[in-house]
């Protein structure tokens, strides 16, 4: 398989060292129009393909297109390259609007051509292991998601903070509970610097009795990448600053006394052992890279495909109409693509 | 100087022991209807005279009533204790709503009485600390505030989460924010339980470029006592947990650069030093005592006054109105008290 | 049964408390020289009978004497109590000389009184965790048992840091690994202020192929509480200053391979899971008291009793003599005593 | 310069890498017996020379040589190096006697060719803040330094864990000591699994009044690599797994009371402010190639040379006496190279 990048900035040379390492992938093209960013792969990949003109990939020998350019450019450039008949990898958020999302899935279905969204964290190892507590039942019944993402980093210059950074937790909230069902966003922030939101708080509300919070922030001076699922039977945290023990499972909660009494609380808290799962350390984007192959070869859906990356880009869509209007609730109807 | 606890509770052991320790109090009267809870302080504080009928206390020598009952019980106790002539000490929050505390604050003004809101965070050593630096314009502009306060901690039966945690930190914000106008309250949670709010997040918009957040959360598996000030200049972090570095300024922030430039990013970060002040460690509780009877003694109003709990109990009450409406934002009209 | 305590210093508040809590416990006297602590205790705990003298207390109705005096003091009051045919509960270390040791159990064993070393971490719910889980073999073989005690900590006046700390650690190490032999001591240290070491290192050979370190520090601006216990087949690390997960048993380790090969490693490092046991929180000192009495009543000895305090007093003793020269090993014949 | 590569095995990538990456070096030659890292290095770092002959290596272009082969092995590699004019670069610990040290150093200066030994922390940039701030005298005298160094590691086939792990602890103490006389030495330890030792403590005792330890393991469940640096006025510490604030300096240390007082304690501690100074990021092995080529293009000796290799092997050498004799202490002579 020949697999082409466009797009060769901060992502590019893991793109690109993970693809040369799959035994699939006989050739990488990559393609920039930037010449320090081809100087800078050839001098450490020297046996990368590169191009500086993106007609020339899209009309190309390359199988897959992988799309790791600003987001306003992702759905055009993959339409571009479903079109020519490409299967495409696009980096995360899928698309600036679920109408752009809805066409390139129409589109590849149209093709049978497959869709990766590069939810990275869909293939590490901690999250792996979440989805398995959960689908497991260690936890009974998930009655929070709570995430913060903060840290000092880079202001994107196209988009706000929670399209930045919420993706990544979005698509771990939409994995490890595929069947929850979201009714509604309500989403507060502020912009201090550039008129887009540095900091901002996501709040889904579930039809279930389930509640989910995302924090992100680009102005934090401290670091956090921390995620709390509380169960109605066990709870655990997973946090991924820590560098030996990301999942701990607590054998804590709440017990809810149905008898009434009225000297006694109704609902009490238990605290248990603690137990911290050994986690994988596979890299995270080797097993993305493998996933995409192996779907195209058996003609089959991949793990993240479009459907997930509309998914998150429905809610991120609906976070900036709450945002404007300062935290209003919007329904999101049909959450879930027929 | 006579005071009278109503209420031996929880917190009532601490209250009784600090005002003991007051060398201007002669005699500290406890009452609590619960003969488990006065044999629990006889034979603890021997020295405290017991009463079981709150009728008596309000009507006897006492010059202080503290109020440490369940919050719906606070305006009708307050009232009556002002109404016989007491300065009045009421646990947080000071009211189940603005227009009890409005009275209350009308009536002690009326009698000259005094009120004193016990903000106890406001007397600790860390927040002192955190204040000192906002006001000698450490942090530069302050930008944002954010607090976590999560626990597994005991239900109540009365309040919700909101009203039971956010007072610790809304008084906090107050305290080092005064001058910042809050326009408006946005809340989101849910109730897993018993039908009030086991976990929330509280978000409010200033007048100023500043916003504030609260998570508070009785069914965490970790305990977290954090809040971030996030400011222009340095940005600072309180952690409650640890024990000895509470308060951590780090010279670190984000730099605007005005100058139009195409090819770089128009706001950077800035790493540098962190610096964790030595911070008091006298209990609280005997400052906030010391504070209240030196008002007392000086005809002025204590640091934490009815207004400032009337500050806390309009933004619970904005906080309620949004929860029942997902998010709905609420304005607060006229926030600061004429 | 009545308990008179003679000094009441920093620990004396605690041992009048928990005395004063135990069911079997009629009258609690308590007897220093000094006013201001007779003052201190007859407003905390005005039920306890106050003496100045100690004849007094030794000639009088006490069932037991607790000996909370410096350490040189401990064998004469110790022997004098015995002789007054009182049971005796001594703080640690047990006595200044082995000799002192070995002639008060030797009374009281001619007496049958008993007597309780204060080694207080016994009772403490880590250990006990500690304990269950090497008894259970858990760990395996244990091959070493690493301990540090630093802290900024007040100089004791009549002892260096090693008899003022690793007394704790020793006792500790003594419970969990009862059947191993200790065969030489050596340690170092430094004394830079006042003659007396304020940091010490002290290893412990024994018989089976295991080791013992203790790091005991009153200079370090760090406080660490904290114990490995390595085992051949997991490890396990108990840290006091962790709030909640005192106790972490990790299953990593090394397995070794007996094949020779070439060009393998022969020891390989293992690692996967980890667990943190709940632990009891019940007060130490409350579950010796009781120890204590219930022994008394039941006619048998201690768990903490004379010889395990004359089993710490012997490494104690040796690490004089190996801190002297600078390190040299000591050799310690019949450590257990027979 | 030509740079020579002798060994390519877990550290060789790195070399490479770095001294590719020196504009003053024109060409880098790798050397390895193994086929298998030689083809690794060919595909990473494809214009890199291959050879897998080391005479070849020896007898060719290259200026200098680095030695990254077992220890063991280092003396007759450098010897040969230096015989045929090359300047050399030794891994740590540069050679296993003293002798080797010594005679390697005095063909060097004979021929004027330059050491450069890789202690490698030397360029790390916390190292280098802690070397600042006791020459700025920030912490007063030093007392004592205790360092340790455990993490469950892969065992080494030819060396000990003391020769493995401490030359970097030990490299670290002089460089920030570098006018301490170094009297004797004492380590205890022990060998579970192949007779070498597996965890070690060693003591250093000097002509000052001042004390270092030593704690490295390749058994313990818990990674550690932490310094503690005791001054009278002030102290430090380096924790190399902290993300961000890797260098802490309390103001915090004892106060001797000199004024003898016999109710008072003569020694005090003091607690005051905790500074987290900037750590320069900056890769400690890109430091170390510029400052080796730097040398020799000024013909004077690197700051990590021969001298200092041979003062860590002293203490190596001193350490395996002593380890033989259960602790003894060994004095080491004329510690500082006349």
């Amino acid at each position: 398989m020949i697999v082409g990048i466009l797009g060769l900035g901060y992502w590019g040379p893991n793109l690109v060292r993970n693809f040369l390492a799959q035994s699939e992938v006989s050739k990488v093209i990559g393609c920039d129009l930037r010449p320090e960013r081809l100087k800078f792969i050839s001098e450490r990949y020297p046996s990368v393909h590169l191009l500086n003109d993106s007609n020339e990939l899209m009309n190309g020998e390359a199988d897959i297109i992988v799309i790791a350019t600003p987001v306003k450019t992702h759905y055009e450039a993959a339409k571009k390259a479903l079109e020519n008949g490409k299967h495409i990898w696009v980096e995360k958020p899928f698309t600036s609007t679920t109408a752009e999302a809805e066409e390139l899935i129409s589109i590849a279905d149209r093709k049978n051509l497959k869709i990766f969204v590069d939810h990275t964290f869909i293939y590490n190892g901690a999250v792996r292991k979440m989805k398995e507590l959960v689908e497991a039942n260690e936890l009974g019944n998930v009655i929070y998601f709570d995430s913060e993402r903060i840290n000092l980093g880079l202001f994107q210059k196209d988009v706000n903070v929670i399209w930045d950074l919420a993706p990544h937790d979005l698509s771990i909230m939409n994995y490890i509970l595929p069947d929850h069902e979201i009714m509604a966003v309500s989403a507060n922030g502020i912009a201090n610097y550039n008129g887009r939101e540095n900091l901002a708080h996501l709040c889904i509300h579930f039809k279930e009795n389930t509640f989910a919070h995302f924090h992100v922030n680009w102005v934090s001076p401290v670091k956090i990448r921390r995620m709390i699922v509380g169960g109605d039977k066990k709870m655990l945290v997973y946090d991924d600053m820590e560098n030996f023990e990301k999942i701990k499972v607590y054998n804590s909660g709440v017990d809810f006394n149905t008898t009434e009494s009225i000297h006694e609380a109704l609902v009490q808290y238990r605290i248990g052992d603690m137990f911290s799962p050994k986690v994988s350390q596979v890299e995270a984007l080797a097993l993305g890279a493998k996933e995409f192959i192996t779907a195209i070869q058996e003609n089959r859906q991949p793990l993240t495909n479009g459907k997930d990356g509309l998914d998150v880009v429905k809610i991120l869509e609906a976070s900036d109409k709450s945002l404007k209007n300062n935290g209003e609730i919007i329904e999101l109807k049909s959450t879930i693509l027929v």
